[in-house]
């Protein structure tokens, strides 16, 4: 009997040729696993597609809603956006993806699993590390990356021998996309001068066509998660859809930017992500509210870790455990909810309220009804400045040019 | 003869009354000083106040070119923004202002400063503190902060003396505002649920009512610092001025947040910022494409601590000088220029290049003249993974509940 | 009746003269609380010391397994030295002694606390700031910062009251010391060029009076918590005397440093803590051979953090809390022993090994045997320094001076 | 005409054999280049063996001050130590290597460089990554990577061509030095567990056999850089070498730890480092007393990046060129002189003195002659609590389980 390998399979050229690729050269039986991480597509015709392809075996996965759950929401407690900006759309399903190949590697008794990727991208990096954290006795192929064929002869490697490919004819862009939003590369944004061509938007209407009567959106938050709109209870998954449609009918969530990738070369990239941004914004005001000074201050550092080790492929890792661990310490009091004005081309938060508020009118006012102890101030600043004063005395007047 | 005060002196109630306060309270002569730092206004009708108060004498300073150019331009290089948002606005005036107390203190022959702070605030910190480090031997008075009077009963004080003071009537906001941007507090803007009022705004129209015909702009930068906007050159202060008010009518740069303060307390704060925020989304998106990855993330994380001293009062730090060396040796490359779209309610950077571009389109691109050597990336993502296989062989399967 | 106070009694001549003070110019009922965090000393003297100094009640706590089990524990785990040397005696024994005050101020029905520090010190801020966390109700007394007595008028303040205060005559040092380690200060001291003098230290030997025959120790860990000496069960306290005595011996564990106080100040120090030193050597050799590289790197940035909120006050603090998470999580992992050779003035980790290690021979040997895949080497090194490579190309042959 | 290669040559049996290989199996012509790091040997013997082994030329440069002024001066200035320890011997002298293949490289006419490292260590790192950041231009060619042979093989390769390499037996350890201090690994060594044998360490007494009489080294400081032995003026190479002569004699310098290295594995490594660890010992007290807290706490926080982005390689960085900024900034202040007792196992600093101390004895003291204001403390202290203050309300009494 012929050793299996479970392929991560996503019925596009790549895999689907991959299938037949794997079979022929290889001599393995293939099983195609695919994850509906909310990025459309008929699971049935997929599954057919790879079964024609000459897969053993084809398992559809519906991971919507532990993709959210799992994935989405520790990542939002962690506000995790790569450079600040990117939040980590792909980088997300990845990890989740591998899971379900390692799953089906055990109940399908395989050796290997397999994935399309080619060598200049992150999802390489992210498969690879999340299975050698999941599986090490697992090997791993990547005949993509070693094929050497371009895209027009894997298309015709694969008319060849009849499997479902099309014409093999480039398509515009690039494109992978999932709950938390899309991921748009290649084609016209290479020139990282030329603007975004229109017809990379899906998600998003031009901020210029977007209504001009604003809309008010409540989200309420639980430790961290949202769990309801305009007060009605709603599960992550479906507050995700829910912004996706309702922001984005704003023009809200268009990214652009140069990013640093984990194989050591800047890209351009180019991302719609209405409800992510909607989200992390909301959450982020909300811990201002409700979260102490210095917690707040050590988690943000953080945040910029939890984004790093995420897109570079470590999700299962012990830093994002232990970071999880602190994440979570502090979402136990971001509960309360956030007001967003949606306006074109933004969404603003423009109140926010919380049981566990820090904001203390009593001490914050200007107005009588001041609890705050203002002759305490003066000693303070003495002593918040002593160390300059100290300094100017050592050097002369100043430390500086103005010396 | 008497001794001498100079006073930092605004025109409004508080310092008014400071002027008449420190002449009768405290036998001092007052030397009144104010310094022009965009915040517009007459400056003969601010002399002539300050001397109808009682000054001996009072100085005007048009400060505008070198806020721009000695404090604007490295915050800029820093992309310094407290708590990731607020541009630093008053932070940024008060230190310039005490470099100009100090030298009049200095040519009156003054043996101490005062402030118009109250106690809660964050500005009597950077009064305080800047005047530590630049002139230890001056004493600081803080008239305000000590007289224990409502407002009503500071300006009962000043008419029954004859000061240049209004009816003490609440203003409905407190204000201060720069080149750089506007901060307002108080009022109806004490309740973080509540949204801020239209009438807060000044600089921005509201979104919803924006030109629906987009704009672009190309913002030159040469290490860092704005030279040029759509290729005409221009000096900083003119480049944030047309900013302002370009970016301004798509209603471009409104905040609104929770902040935490130095004195221990949080505040609901509403900035309005156009040129501010074009400027530094515009600067940081060409760092991405110039600064090396490392240097690029090093830079993130010491650019929050910027952020920090400046807002806490610590302008006048070795630790700034230090940051400031850090940050100058990465400018030399950020020379380049970026295209930014301002369309209704956002600034979108759609277009960035430079001649010291770190983005090799034959090292990133899908096409054929790829450069990219595929082959290196399965040594590379094997050992790039190295430490998670280990960790998991040392652990069972993975490290955590996945296992 | 009158109101009541809780005392934080020490037995000293300021503590003492305290009780009296209280009771005479404030008219309260004092309650004297110690706690026994291992300085030494007899609980019952001290007991009757209080009370006759006025004290309605005098409470002495034995709190050192409190103490080694759930403040020594956790810092360990963090590894927490203030400075990167200083593990922190005084600072963690002061929240401590709040939370007995608080309990017993409950249970007497006190309407409010007090200490016995100065105004400079660094444990007035642990004192308030762990009270204002732990019972912001109850009000907080500072006698001695506020009587303006030197030391010599206090003792005859004191005696003149019968007091049971000696002569006032200033003792050479000020010490405080509990279970972690002693501090010496002022006197000799305060000059940072003079050496420590000899008489200051106690608990370690004169290195080069130390015996010459080396001595082993292997410490046992569980979860990043010592269990065991030469494989002998212990508890953590038990560890510590047994370090404190063995380490000290061998001349082990005297720091001498300029210290960044809370205040503003900088100050000499010396301590001395022979069993701290030895164990979080230990620990965090042991993390080097289980942790994960990226965790230890995240970890070792947070213990820098944690030392100085300890340090300036913040044990009860949220952010210490989701510090304690992070760890918690790590440390499940740090379950080994370690070996160390005690020696003339040094303990060096000689040795170490954990069912959970992360050392693989069969990845690291040069011998043959090796695992390594040499071949994948190459590919990692082209891409690691893609970057620098594109930089060096951007920008001529180099970066910088070697251009 | 046959290319030519600049090989780095050490004389040992790997570059040895790789003169020939390169010759024979490349068909280049082989120019030898060394670098006297202070690693000591016989420059003339090395060059003969070059040339008996095939080279068409050797060169063999002195590079020992500027290894000591260009590359140890920065480093100490950073005290950089990997993983907080170890001061990165090797990692330091491989940029400076690279310098010379490159400059002679270009001198020779050769179209690529040559190193002898294998697959699994830092140094392949060091090397590549440097000479992409240095020549991009050029090839580089690692054939004791690629030639597959064990070291019987390889001496056996080589002996039957005639080269001078002895007879292939294994050395009992791996060992690379220069004027920074000796590395050893291998061998015994592969045990973590098992003690570091006598015979590795060459610079150093054992402790336990050190002189009982202490010895008191004052070291002069510079901006940062040492400049005298007690008073005596000394140039940086000359102090090193004195240092560890000095502080060897008590058995001061010998590291034992567990690494990361760059290729993703755990190694265990024995140093010895006497100069250097008494430098940066001396040099950061220093810095204790001669810079402001927060410029002191976040250049702490650098240096660890520091020693991490040299130990990774990345030597001829835009960071590290940013962080020496950042260093040179902070350094005209580190001027002074460390009294330091060595005694039996410790070099401990016991005094410490500069010019512009930041110790004010006048705030410090306990004494009569207090400056400090202690009146301000209260106030301080207040706001300095006030965040957990309203934390604790909003939260019950306190944050955590002593709620």
């Amino acid at each position: 009997m012929s050793e299996r390998v479970v392929l991560a399979y996503s019925g596009g050229l790549d895999t689907t040729v991959a299938v037949a690729w794997l079979t022929e050269k290889e001599g393995l039986e293939v099983v195609a696993v695919s994850a509906d991480v909310g990025q459309g597509g008929d699971a049935e015709a997929l599954r057919e597609r790879a079964l024609q392809a000459g897969a053993i075996d084809a398992v559809v996965v519906d991971a919507r809603d532990a993709f959210a759950d799992r994935y989405l929401a520790p990542t939002l407690q962690a506000n995790a956006r790569y450079q600040g900006k990117y939040p980590l759309v792909s980088a997300l399903s990845r990890p989740l993806i591998c899971e379900h190949l390692v799953a089906e590697a055990r109940r399908f008794g395989a050796s290997s699993v397999a994935h399309g990727c080619t060598g200049k991208g992150n999802d390489q990096v992210r498969f690879e590390v999340s299975l050698a954290a999941l599986a090490p006795d697992l090997a791993v192929l990547a005949p993509v990356r070693g094929w050497g064929m371009t895209r027009e002869e894997t298309a015709a490697w694969g008319r060849a021998r009849g499997l479902p490919v099309g014409s093999g004819a480039k398509p515009l862009y690039s494109i992978d996309e999932n709950l938390w939003g899309r991921a748009i590369e290649c084609g016209a944004l290479e020139d990282p001068m030329a603007e975004a061509p229109d017809d990379v938007w899906e998600r998003t209407v031009d901020p210029a066509k977007a209504p001009t009567d604003p809309d008010y959106v409540t989200i309420g938050f639980e430790r961290g998660v949202p769990v309801s709109i305009d007060g009605a209870p709603m599960g992550f998954a479906a507050v995700v859809r829910h912004l996706d449609q309702r922001a984005g009918s704003f023009g809200v969530g268009r990214l652009d930017m140069i990013e640093d990738r984990v194989v050591g070369i800047k890209s351009r990239e180019v991302y719609e992500v209405p409800a992510a941004a909607v989200l992390i914004d909301a959450h982020s005001d909300l811990e201002e509210l409700t979260l102490e000074r210095d917690v707040l201050r050590a988690k943000r550092d953080l945040e910029t870790r939890y984004a790093e080790l995420v897109y570079e492929g470590y999700w299962f890792s012990p830093l994002r455990e232990a970071l999880d661990a602190f994440n979570a310490s502090t979402q136990r009091y971001v509960t309360g909810s956030v007001r967003v004005r949606l306006e074109p081309g933004s969404a603003r938060v423009v109140g926010r309220q919380a049981v566990g508020s820090l904001y203390d009118v009593s001490l914050a006012t200007y107005d009588s009804g001041d609890a705050f102890e203002h002759g305490a101030a003066e000693g303070f600043v003495k002593l918040w400045g002593q160390r300059l004063r100290t300094w100017a005395r050592a050097h002369g007047a100043g430390p500086g040019e103005e010396a």
